[in-house]
């Protein structure tokens, strides 16, 4: 007989690895054609999304329609205008004036690529995209206007872009923020857009307030666990498997987990977040496979 | 007797300066508190959106809503949001690595007056907002996806973003551009967004096509006087008045209208531009009063 746990954990790999493929084919096709003129900026753009990813949004998105069962055709659009947003984000932290990365991915960031102007019209290009294609998402128009206000609230001075600010200044004095301003800046700069992709995924399901709120507790803890696996990774990982530069948030004196509270407090705190994401998405049984599988991602990562 | 064209331009006038408070104020209150974290990122914001400005773009929101007894207060949302995507372009085209401007109307630069990384988020925070506040029109749902759609393609790739890449490339070697790359390049670079806020304005109205399509006229010649007369300023200006470096056009080589075909041929442009706007708005009669002001503004303006 066949452990039910495994075979689970086996159909929610095959689902994400269908979900990935089709993200990636959304977004090319999302993207403008890089023959026609402006050529730079569209080279840039699709330099910017399509070289790699984990495609960690686009997958929450469908992983949560998944439970209402909608359509994938349905939500290629929310998928790939999440994504458009996380890559435009780090387009511009990657900037010289931001966070000065030269490599992304493995690959050069689009300032090195191309140079800082092309970068920044890039980035807000893709911004743009963004919500041009949630606007023409396959729902009700009424389903629509809370999609667009959903990834609108979440990208701004209130969601992403807040937390962004939140952690540029404690960059230089990061040993002196207390751990709560430190999961305030991350509930903000990375938890802000994973929340909005698991929401805009249930949305349009037509999910009710309950469902929203669990999957809204799950998506705060996978955005929370995804973030302290990422400074963990920054003092464990090699810049080879990193495919960024390692060690980097300490020799800028950023605010980080493990330089707040020890690495073993952060491992800690990565499973106190696994908990807390079983026991979010539990009601919904089975379904939720692949919500599941793509906590343990966050937690278990090594890239 | 009083003259029916001096009186039409009087209330033209009240109209105008009523709405320019109207924009102001919702503005000011679509903008977050300067007093609340992340403080910085607000102030930005607000410095880049409240210190002047002449609100071409929501007067335009307003004059074509107004065409179609429109209420001012549903205006007010697609009128604030035009002008968030107007601010923040100017914002990152001011940084160092675009324009590199210490001066907007005669104030410190947002890079200038916070720094850099501030700027960069500032902008990307506008855009965010002003999708956020457009989702908020007090429309139907319908109406409300078309005005997000228009506005986010006009700010694009294919828009106001195009436009300002085909501006990089152009600087610099600008008098090798044939005129019509030039004019294509403002119909991107301005042109687009003024087209969207007119549109937006008339879809509030719920517009027929034969409406949008003569008001698209209107808002296409108007785009294009107001980029001939800014290079003209750039030449007969002087910085006091204009609020911005005059002769920096010249200084960096860029593309312009009097660089390409005189000052003569510009002036003269202008004026085929002011009769193409008139024969597209005669067949709304008096009710296109305002729109009327607001071309005269582009084309006669000294700042």
């Amino acid at each position: 007989m066949s452990d039910p746990v495994l075979t689970g954990q086996v159909q929610a790999g095959h689902l994400l690895s269908g979900w990935r493929e089709r993200a990636d084919s959304a977004l090319a096709q999302a993207l403008p054609d890089p023959q026609s003129s402006p050529q730079a900026l569209h080279a840039a753009m699709r330099h910017a999304v399509l070289l790699g990813g984990k495609r960690m949004r686009p997958l929450l998105v469908h992983a949560a329609g998944h439970l209402f069962g909608v359509d994938d055709d349905v939500l290629d659009a929310p998928a790939s205008a999440v994504e458009l947003i996380h890559a435009y984000s780090l387009v511009h932290d990657d900037l010289p004036a931001m966070d000065d990365d030269a490599l992304r991915r493995g690959q050069p960031t689009v300032h090195v690529a191309f140079d800082e102007a092309t970068a920044i019209l890039a980035g807000d290009a893709l911004q743009s995209l963004a919500f041009e294609v949630l606007a023409g998402t396959k729902v009700d128009d009424a389903t629509r206007v809370a999609l667009l206000r959903t990834l609108a609230v979440a990208s701004g001075a209130a969601g992403m872009c807040g937390g962004q600010a939140l952690d540029l200044a404690a960059t230089g004095n990061g040993s002196a923020l207390p751990v709560a301003g430190l999961e305030r800046l991350h509930a903000l700069k990375t938890g802000a857009l994973i929340r909005a992709a698991v929401r805009m995924g249930a949305l349009c399901g037509h999910a009710g307030d309950d469902d929203l709120q669990r999957l809204d507790r799950y998506a705060a803890a996978l955005g929370l666990a995804f973030q302290v696996r990422d400074d963990i990774l920054d003092i464990e990982g090699d810049s080879a498997t990193l495919g960024k530069t390692a060690g980097k948030d300490q020799a800028q004196d950023k605010a980080t987990f493990p330089a707040l509270i020890g690495l073993a407090a952060s491992h800690a705190r990565l499973e106190e977040l696994r908990t807390a994401m079983s026991d979010a998405i539990a009601p919904f049984g089975e379904r939720a496979g692949a919500l599941a599988a793509l906590g343990r991602m966050a937690i278990e990562r090594d890239r």
